[in-house]
């Protein structure tokens, strides 16, 4: 039986520690936010993730969600009524706005929370995640109405969110979306068409179901321009706003599929269902892309998740699975023989885990501060500043932590030899529930692309340089520093191939956009170990300057510095042969006609 | 559904063209394996392997193994047939000894062919597969009277075999196994312990199945030195040879795991069974590590085979789905969008695969001649050097090809977006089928060690020294090539990174083994990229040559040119990085203590 303990130190570590989150009580809902609240809420979390949602993740897994012939949809055992205590304690609208029933608390603790949740039942954390993305982008977009027809139910988590994308033949471009709009008299939609892969599209945990839905208005452009954005509920509230009648829109099939068995996967049915439209007409894709970030920071944080919980395993059955001898001559002389974590191979694996790991938390936790900065500062400068550096990161955070999630899984299910194959110790389930990350929400390669071919050049690379500026000015600041010193060397090489890369691209990519694209993936991870190597260098400074003045968590602080050293010592070296293959353009790859392939 | 095409032209290139094979007619068996008889066999086999085997990988995947009440399993719908047209054909006894049999041909032959088999159906090939290995040790260290009574039946498929090692408090560590076997009057044994995770363990699909069990004799050595090997049959053979009473020895349990779910992986229970002793007493391991080397080259096939499979099926769907346009402007304007084969990241992903694969199987196909040589060459030398390499490449064949196959099933996964997630594409059963590869038969960590701490140093290096010798020759008579010269400069510098991790080694693994032991995986993935990076110099050299003398294979010849190209410079660059984590050493890995994980 797996376990989990949610990394409530690590986590107050980040926040207090290293990102100073109370530096930032000018902010909207961070007075609320005192060191005091924040450990009690994510003590709660920890508790109500360990204790009720983790128990529940391999009965999610084996049972998972049955349809009935009806359309409905049984949620696994236990998985109703964790929700229902889940929202009943206010979870779902942690950092919501306040006008709408929201806590209206950082957004950065609700990062942290949803770790917690996803480490302990990824599946299972799809419901409440899913409403979050649907939450923001009507509270963005919608009309008043809509707002408040919805926004209070949601935020209560009694009424769940899905976005509706994908269609059978168009998935990263909806420009090919064939849904139909068609305009009814009072001012609502009929939507007709067929969706698939939509994730909590039926189930038996809310009362009602909010379905954000991508369709074409009856004579729209053709392409992205024609697409619109509807709010289509499972049932239509009635005068009251309550669940009324039954909407035209049901459950066609779930799909069989690799992992998060847990989770409803359905294809949905719009046959003339009642919609109502989000935003301005054709203008849907940009509707939509404000729940799509704030969904790819959350599948970020999944890969994390699952890494997390994964070397946690791993770390468990390392310290006491004995087997062997030490290189070096028996640890254990008394038994008859060492534990595995006495050898190096071993320890290379699971260092190499956390660093990622831990890296990867304090980067989705800074990130997360700059999206409160970017929708709550006062200041129209630090707004923007914090929105470039958000824009720049949401790909990275995505792309490289799910890619490094999912290895990171893949490597603790390996140090269970062949019991990490075998479905009861649960390894494996880790593993395939952690590869739909790098898929859904934009699969990884676009992900490179969007970061290569859109937040690279935008506003004339003005995201990319200012980070770079900010970069120099943190190496030059701690390069003479006797301690950091050899990590600031580590990550100063980093930053410098990540130069050389963007330069090569600004030098080969105008002329023929194929050198863009043949080295986005490259790209992405390159920028990926520059900024884990920036968080490593910022968490050892934290810790060298923690321990200098007697603070008691010292066995943790030594640890941080020594993760860091490995990270330099052992993933910093990828950014070499990253900035080697970008280099090497796309002549070879274009070279070979299609029919070669 | 999944798509699969023998790669019978490419096996033809590297059997005639690069590897020369009948330039070794001397060897005993291939007189026999004339180009036409080579041709007619690998036609043949891909003929079954595409339309018997590949349809029921699906059905084996979803219906898998059931174990009945009293013990017996039933193997997947079609199993059964498909294994006795099998053994009937005499695919079985291929390269077996004709005195047994068996045809005698090349295992390099045999080799091709069992890559075919488990691209179609990796769990079905595990059942022939692994009584191929229990053959070979059978067949090196049986007595006579064993061999006449076991040999003739497996040779022709009749009776099946397995390998019992592990048990559930052991696996990598021999030496802690508790198996007992008690001396009887008439020369046998009385066997008597668990052993789990035994593939093939118990079935419908043999009239007889022979394991071959590790067990410590009554009084024996503690450790490895008291283990010996014991044939020990599910009939007992009676007078005339043919299956007789029940054995004492049973499936208690089938694993439920993440895939191979065809092949039956059993809790074997052996309740004073009877068994024969194989070899000499107290060196069962030796024995045992005959066919455990056979194994590892199997299962590196099985990566082979994996990567292959995937690959095809991700090239296919990356031409037929068409989604959005290429960056350099509409590639197919008469439809709606452009298939995904016009953008880079996607033909880099897929050249990736695909350089890995063909230069995997020149590699597999280059060690099993070398193989065949050391076991049928009728010179010392060419044996002893033969016999070095296959030693030297044994774990990297093992680690290196199957934890690239894994990756290159995951990426084929990854072409087909959300589809590659769900079942009924099969994708994801790649991934999961291909997962086991890197675990059993010494999970890959092993294999690392095995290549460090025990073939590195063998014969004071003997094996290394030859290798880098041969590279060096090999070097120097191509670097001045205008053709092939860029390529060798690359193969050159990979060399170079080779040399300096060993000299590394020798420097400082002596007086610190944690340094062998902690740069052990890296040092594999280094010297997996220099073998592959040479075997595609060959054959871009053997791909130049027929080209200019009019070859009409010609697309193959180009393409192979181009993925040559590729492979030096987007996986070569891999090496300067794995050079970099070897030097990094031990200290940082060793610094924390255990409770720190």
């Amino acid at each position: 039986m797996p376990i989990y303990r949610a990394p409530v130190e690590d986590t107050l570590f980040l926040l207090n520690d290293v990102l100073g989150l109370e530096r930032h009580t000018n902010l909207p809902g961070f007075a609320d936010a005192t060191p005091d609240m924040v450990e009690a809420i994510l003590g709660e979390a920890a508790r109500f993730a360990e204790e009720v949602l983790q128990p529940l993740n391999r009965v999610g897994d084996k049972v998972g969600c049955v349809r009935g012939a009806d359309g409905t949809v049984t949620t696994p055992p236990g998985f109703r009524d964790a929700y229902e205590t889940y929202a009943a304690a206010g979870w779902v609208g942690l950092s919501a706005d306040p006008a709408f029933g929201g806590q209206g608390l950082p957004y950065t603790l609700a990062a942290a929370v949803s770790e917690f949740v996803s480490s302990a039942n990824m599946a299972w954390g799809m419901y409440p995640g899913l409403t979050q993305g649907a939450i923001a982008a009507l509270a963005a977009h919608g009309s008043d109405d809509l707002k408040a027809l919805y926004l209070p139910k949601m935020v209560a988590g009694t009424w769940t969110g899905t976005m509706n994308l994908t269609e059978p033949h168009c998935g990263t471009d909806l420009g090919l979306l064939r849904t139909k709009a068609v305009p009814a008299e009072d001012g609502s939609f009929r939507i007709t068409g067929t969706k698939i892969f939509i994730s909590a599209g039926e189930h038996d945990m809310a009362e009602n179901i909010v379905h954000l839905v991508l369709a074409r208005i009856e004579g729209a452009p053709e392409g992205v321009k024609g697409i619109s954005l509807f709010v289509v509920p499972k049932f239509l509230p009635d005068a009251a706003g309550a669940p009324g009648a039954r909407n035209a829109v049901s459950c066609g099939a779930l799909e069989e599929k690799m992992g998060i068995h847990g989770n409803a996967t359905c294809v949905m049915n719009y046959d003339g269902a009642t919609g109502w439209l989000i935003g301005e007409a054709h203008k849907g894709l940009r509707a939509m892309f404000t729940m799509m970030n704030e969904a790819r920071l959350g599948v970020g944080v999944q890969g994390l998740a699952q890494g997390e919980v994964a070397y946690q395993n791993a770390a468990a059955y390392a310290k006491d699975r004995v087997q062997g001898r030490a290189l070096t001559g028996p640890k254990a002389p008394d038994k008859a023989a060492d534990p595995i974590i006495v050898h190096p191979d071993v320890r290379r694996t699971l260092l190499a885990i956390r660093a990622i790991n831990e890296a990867g938390r304090a980067l989705i936790l800074h990130t997360a501060l700059m999206s409160d900065v970017a929708h709550r500062a006062g200041d129209d400068k630090d707004r923007q500043a914090a929105d470039d550096f958000l824009g720049l990161m949401t790909p990275v955070i995505k792309g490289f932590l799910t890619d490094k999630g999912f290895q990171g899984a893949v490597e603790a299910q390996q140090m269970f030899g062949g019991h990490g194959y075998v479905a009861e110790w649960g390894m494996e389930q880790f593993v395939r529930d952690a590869r739909i990350a790098m898929i859904y929400e934009g699969a990884n390669g676009i992900q490179g692309l969007d970061l290569v071919g859109r937040k690279l050049p935008a506003n004339n690379g003005r995201a990319i340089q200012a980070f770079f500026r900010e970069m120099a000015g943190f190496v030059a600041e701690r390069k003479a520093d006797p301690v950091l010193g050899p990590l600031v060397a580590s990550l100063e090489k980093g930053v410098g191939d990540l130069q050389k890369a963007t330069m090569w691209f600004m030098a080969n990519a105008l002329k023929n956009p194929d050198n863009a694209g043949a080295g986005s993936t490259d790209y992405l991870a390159l920028v990926g170990h520059v900024v884990l190597g920036w968080m490593w260098v910022r968490m050892a400074e934290t810790a060298e300057r923690l321990v200098a003045a007697g603070d008691p968590r010292r066995d943790m602080l030594e640890r941080k510095k020594i993760t860091a050293r490995f990270f330099m010592e052992r993933l910093m070296p990828e950014t070499g042969a990253c900035l080697a293959r970008i280099s090497a353009g796309s002549e070879a790859i274009m070279a070979l006609p299609a029919e070669a392939f």
